[in-house]
């Protein structure tokens, strides 16, 4: 048994996803020896962004300012916004560089078995943005699931009345995946969008 | 990319043992999720972790206090010493409740690979200890492995001439385990070491 002042601490770091009580024992006694490099600059780190981090209430994305750095950019294109899920998703999608539009995070998919409805969502922020004049295209970025093409269907509903056009992600073979690995639905939808060489 | 302010929050993370870029990315979303339930708590205990948290001057322990709980638990037997490699260790024995006496922390064990001689481990505190009046047992709870068991003979002829009974941890087939899956080492150690029932 640990002293219950570090007990504490080990139970709050097991609360952290892909951490258990085992692996934040571990995590504690590293932190302990590594006091200067490690323990007090992660304490100090996790306190700064207690205090600075907020949610950007244009698009939703975590930030220490608000709106957050991507709205505010003037170099991204204010025509194209793309929904996502979560702020995750919206980091995965910037670690890409591939997109140079804005964002919207939802916060959540649609989901009856969870009890998410619509009014848990960011759509009403979504549809007025999407009605701004600069607005062109609405591109979905939800997940592949049944619950996010439920999502971006309900949302392509109530952006009908806007006057932007609507897109959704490419359905396909994953970059350096293998057929032989690859399921049904994958392979079907990859064929049906075949493309000329 | 996550914002700048962050990604050093993430890279600090991603530092601790189980966890890496991508692990470390999803913890702090969940902290800051749950900011008033989880972020500000940690970032609370990790300081004071960091302000009062020291390592035993008697046995090598991390505790609050020094010397630690258990050196100054007068309900512990003082005749019994359990030689441990790390805290960790320290920590696991505790938990098992099956030990009432004190420990003694080495600091890691002998290693050639890793350059840790006999003069990186706390042997001379132990023998000091073990030469103390009231001691009468030594137990070597190091590891199982070729390193553990070279540092366990280090230890026992350091303290040869110190007039104390040295003992080791028992091998033999783990509580709850199956024969089929034991390594044969094992299985021949229990073997050797049978008793009657």
């Amino acid at each position: 048994m640990a002293p219950t002042d570090l007990d504490r601490l080990i139970q709050l770091l097991a609360k952290l996803p892909g951490l258990g009580p085992r692996s934040a024992r571990r995590a504690v006694l590293h932190l302990l020896k590594r006091r200067e490099a490690l323990l007090v600059p992660l304490a100090d780190a996790l306190k700064d962004a207690a205090e600075s981090v907020k949610g950007c209430t244009v698009c939703g994305n975590l930030d220490t300012s608000d709106p957050c750095a991507v709205c505010i950019d003037p170099r991204r294109d204010p025509s194209l916004i793309c929904v996502v899920e979560d702020v995750a998703d919206l980091w995965a999608l910037e670690r890409t560089a591939a997109f140079r539009g804005r964002y919207h995070v939802l916060g959540g998919t649609l989901s009856a078995l969870d009890g998410i409805g619509p009014e848990d969502l960011n759509v009403p922020g979504l549809v007025e943005r999407a009605r701004g004049p600069e607005v062109t295209e609405v591109i979905l970025a939800t997940s592949a699931t049944v619950d996010g093409q439920t999502t971006a269907h309900y949302i392509a509903d109530c952006l009908s009345d806007c006057g932007v056009a609507v897109s959704g992600l490419a359905h396909g073979v994953p970059v350096g995946g293998e057929l032989d690995y690859l399921d049904d639905g994958t392979l079907s939808a990859a064929l049906k969008a075949r493309r000329p060489v």
